[in-house]
């Protein structure tokens, strides 16, 4: 584990800068972002959807070679990390845009999820066995 | 637009109940959920990435043969509006988990994509023109 | 409808130049093609689907922010006919590759597939409704 | 190497029972399940894509968990090799209506596509090394 993993994972959770909530931040930005270009017009749901298809597929495209076993500590080193960084920032990106299309609150769908998650997969019976999806 | 979207449109941007940055909190809540079941070992990079790809397609599946002009709306209202946001959770979930697993700062790697974009698409020279990735 | 189109329409199949048939043979030039650069090492399961994700994703980008009343007559034309051509076969490739990592006949499961699916979905229920996958 | 598979190999392609090209036929099941439905209506191409994209999601959740080294061998046995090829089936499905609605053909194209790598790849540069896309 790097140090700065390790210090995260000491903290539990962190600020951003401004100690707002990411979420909504990055919603703030796509907005002016798609505001100042008139690109609104553009984002229909299955469009947002099929660009974030897209932005899947680049993300696979960096891995889909690489050893199983390795992927992580590879992903560790440039030029792979700068760019599994980006091709993650914009599946986020298009995710936030989809639910903003959508007057959906994601921060608060994940949790519900999850809670949900942690009822129908209690840890005694499922300890160490391949996960179904949380 | 709904109330509830006018509303947060209108404060720019939200806390979330404890004041904290929405993703260090999920990732905090998935490590836990993950430690909780012993399911770190299945989760190399390519792993996690399947199962972001998984969540995908479950979401493409509910906006498939909808008529384009009308996604928005219909998902509105329920079955389909619960359903949207129980789908983009998975897929946020997943992102996350793999940002933790890469040691990734998803929110930072998002600001600066999108001040990337920003540089590259002045709105001068795009606006109302289909918009090239961000 | 172009002429081509109309054309096969009638003839209702085709033979290809061989009169072979397809899957077989792209599965054979496959094969060639992996056995002369000894590629076959990378080609587990898990690894060829995040390859054919990837050019699942490519074929999103080509359409993502096309009108989809007009995306069909866009597609017509070069340079997006030749592009979504380009993509569609990377597709198919990986796909026939999977199948013969996994000895799988495609083109078997294929009309199983649909021959339950006409089972499913009785046309007299379902005529002109929004369909449910094949 | 099972039987099965050694005896194709050694046949180097083969004919499907009616002596035409799979795909073409393929294509011409699915005008005949499309048009008894009525369902022509639905298919313009994003609305394909997405559910293209959906049946790649489902193939993906099969693998997702299973060991990468492990995955072909599990795949030999049912549940697991069942359910593949009927996920399998469906993006081949999606993908031969897509080619349809856009009227490419999808087989000259994988054909062309494999000639062009074949030229980009030369076997004495890249020999067993990570491939790119094909």
């Amino acid at each position: 584990m790097s140090p700065r993993r390790a210090r995260t994972r000491a903290a539990g959770v962190a600020w951003n800068a401004a100690g707002v909530a990411d979420l909504s931040e990055l919603r703030g930005l796509m907005r002016r972002f798609s505001d100042e270009r008139d690109w609104g017009q553009f984002h229909d749901p299955k469009s947002v959807l099929l660009a974030l298809v897209g932005e899947v597929g680049e993300l696979a495209e960096l891995f889909q070679w690489l050893p199983a076993d390795d992927a992580r500590r590879l992903a560790e080193s440039d030029p792979l990390r700068t760019r599994a960084g980006e091709e993650m920032a914009d599946v986020l990106l298009y995710l936030v845009l989809l639910a903003d299309v959508l007057d959906i609150d994601l921060a608060d769908a994940a949790r519900r999820k999850l809670a949900d998650a942690e009822r129908r997969f209690p840890p005694a019976s499922v300890t160490g066995q391949a996960p179904e999806r949380p």
